[in-house]
């Protein structure tokens, strides 16, 4: 007789599906605070938390990558692949998923899609650095480079940082009007520019995201005026940068983990000893933020595991008592455990 | 209007029951010669894989490690947790997943429940390697530790090696009980034992698959006759052995991928510059396997990221066309690949 498997041999899968249902039945403005709020919180307790460079699997088109976590309680990774030549098929330049598990027991307790989820931890990341690190009174973001990071960056940052105005630039005018069109009903005013130059005009904050997988110039030196804080995502690869090397020198740069940001982040054009700053040691109090109204802050962000980590525990949390997930049949679970052919056996009905 | 996703974004998955329903479906020998095929196969192309030591986070209980692999054209990788005391919580010690990608785009092409697979794969590896060193003619073999996975083991060297006999024997006799039982109809004779000697008698194969996590003893060397294969699966932790080392001191030593091995496996009680020998050159003929029927063989097997994805791409042949997977919406697949958040605001419905 087939039986039916225990409690135990179940796992909470939130599927893209499920996770665009809990952004609505939240609201996303509250989701990214909320994540912002996590991430934060996980950046406090940095030193306890088990780190490695993702692992990475090359191949001439792109990248497969692993990124695990721990902070001794739970464990988290993330499946995270990067093809750029995806688009002009159709495909997704960035999909991923994580799994979180229960370090006690090694048994998996969530696994999520985490596409969507990515890009809301990465916008919610943003913001939350620049809650530290941009001038007191922002009202207006540049956004250059309007893909599909680029609304939800936005929104995070009118969430977490109470921006009012976004000023959107991309070098194809089809991406700007699609950007702007999504963000029509967000509240936020959105200008759309014609140029770099002209997105950051009056802007506090100047956001980069931009998908070339090649050193390019984004922001030149000229361009950038003192006081603003410059948020870099676009730089997530090695041989991927979008600021002119000038611009480094003149900033204050934050990062999340240096190992991996010498790797992959704007900072790859800098010698090894220019100096740089841990954004969690900013949060703790450890080092400091912005030091004047003049200082050019550099968020130079690549990503990291622990904000996958923060991010799907927040979607544990948030799924309880929810029908935003459905339950996988993904562990083996014997009645005893020595006995997993007997299972075998015993479901052959 | 909420759309549905498309094709793409579906992630083929097999449950436990999936699995347990294929494996009943192809028959479990043929599944097993099938799986040996398979990763005999791989070993003859070990040079072209992507290899790297397993990624392990541990903890004082147990650990967690992801093992990836990739031959250029498939990306694979298995989450695996390891924690001895789960027994005795009515936990599995060892639970999996796995899940196959594709390398030119990074799209996942299947997600599978291994706890049953790497059971298979194990035992398949075990005796495809028994296929090269075992001597000419073997009928019987010992098995040594009676846990979950030696009814596996029994099977597999009764398919791919043609075995016709088993011995069983563990300290816990509920434990050979349990495995006798289990084999009552697999068509091989089995006889319990009282003791690992006893066991050893007339078996010209030797496997020991013991679940202490320490250095033990399982066989000493005036146990061991001439002209045996051995076949150490248990010693698979940092700490953990089951071989006396003047046992290891008289074999002929094959493993897998030596820099795990030195860490986990039974030559963790050796010199470094002790002689051993990578089974894969035995496969392509590079190396010598038995040499004569006096000698000792020893496949010290710790399992590698390569079995796993041998085991996964079968998986993924032998589900097509069958009812054994389900779809999984685990892929954000906008229309446009720069409008995610389009995706999102549309499916608000």
């Amino acid at each position: 007789m087939p039986l039916l498997p225990s409690d135990l041999a179940y796992v909470p899968f939130v599927s893209v599906e499920h996770m665009m249902g809990l952004v609505h039945h939240l609201g996303i403005e509250r989701m990214l605070r909320d994540l912002a709020d996590e991430i934060e919180a996980d950046f406090k307790r940095w030193e306890l938390f088990d780190k490695t460079p993702r692992v990475a699997s090359h191949s001439d088109v792109g990248v497969i990558e692993l990124m695990p976590t721990s902070d001794g309680e739970m464990y988290g990774f993330k499946y995270v692949n990067g093809h750029p030549k995806n688009t002009k098929d159709g495909l997704q330049t960035v999909t991923a998923f994580g799994l979180l598990a229960d370090v006690d027991t090694g048994y998996p307790k969530l696994l999520s899609e985490m596409t969507l989820l990515t890009a809301l931890r990465t916008a919610a990341t943003s913001a939350m650095a620049a809650r530290h690190l941009a001038p007191k009174g922002t009202t207006t973001m540049a956004m250059i480079g309007n893909g599909a990071q680029s609304e939800f960056q936005c929104l995070a940052f009118k969430a977490i940082c109470g921006i009012d105005t976004v000023r959107l630039y991309d070098i194809d005018e089809a991406a700007t009007e699609k950007a702007a069109r999504n963000l029509a009903a967000s509240g936020l005013k959105v200008v759309t520019c014609k140029s770099g130059e002209d997105a950051m005009e009056g802007a506090q904050i100047i956001t980069t995201c931009t998908a070339d997988k090649q050193y390019a110039t984004i922001l030149t030196d000229n361009m950038i005026g003192p006081g603003v804080h410059i948020n870099a995502i676009g730089g997530d690869c090695p041989g991927k940068t979008e600021l002119h090397r000038d611009i480094l020198l003149r900033s204050e740069i934050f990062v999340e983990y240096p190992e991996q940001t010498w790797i992959e982040g704007e900072i790859q054009q800098l010698e090894k000893d220019h100096p740089i700053t841990e954004l969690w040691r900013v949060i703790t109090g450890e080092a400091q933020g912005r030091r004047d109204d003049k200082q050019i802050t550099l968020f130079d962000s690549v990503g990291f595991a622990i904000e996958d980590f923060s991010a799907l525990r927040y979607i544990h949390k948030a799924v309880q008592g929810t029908g935003y997930f459905t339950k996988l049949d993904m562990l083996a679970d014997p009645d005893d455990p020595r006995d997993l052919f007997g299972m075998l056996n015993r479901s052959k009905g």
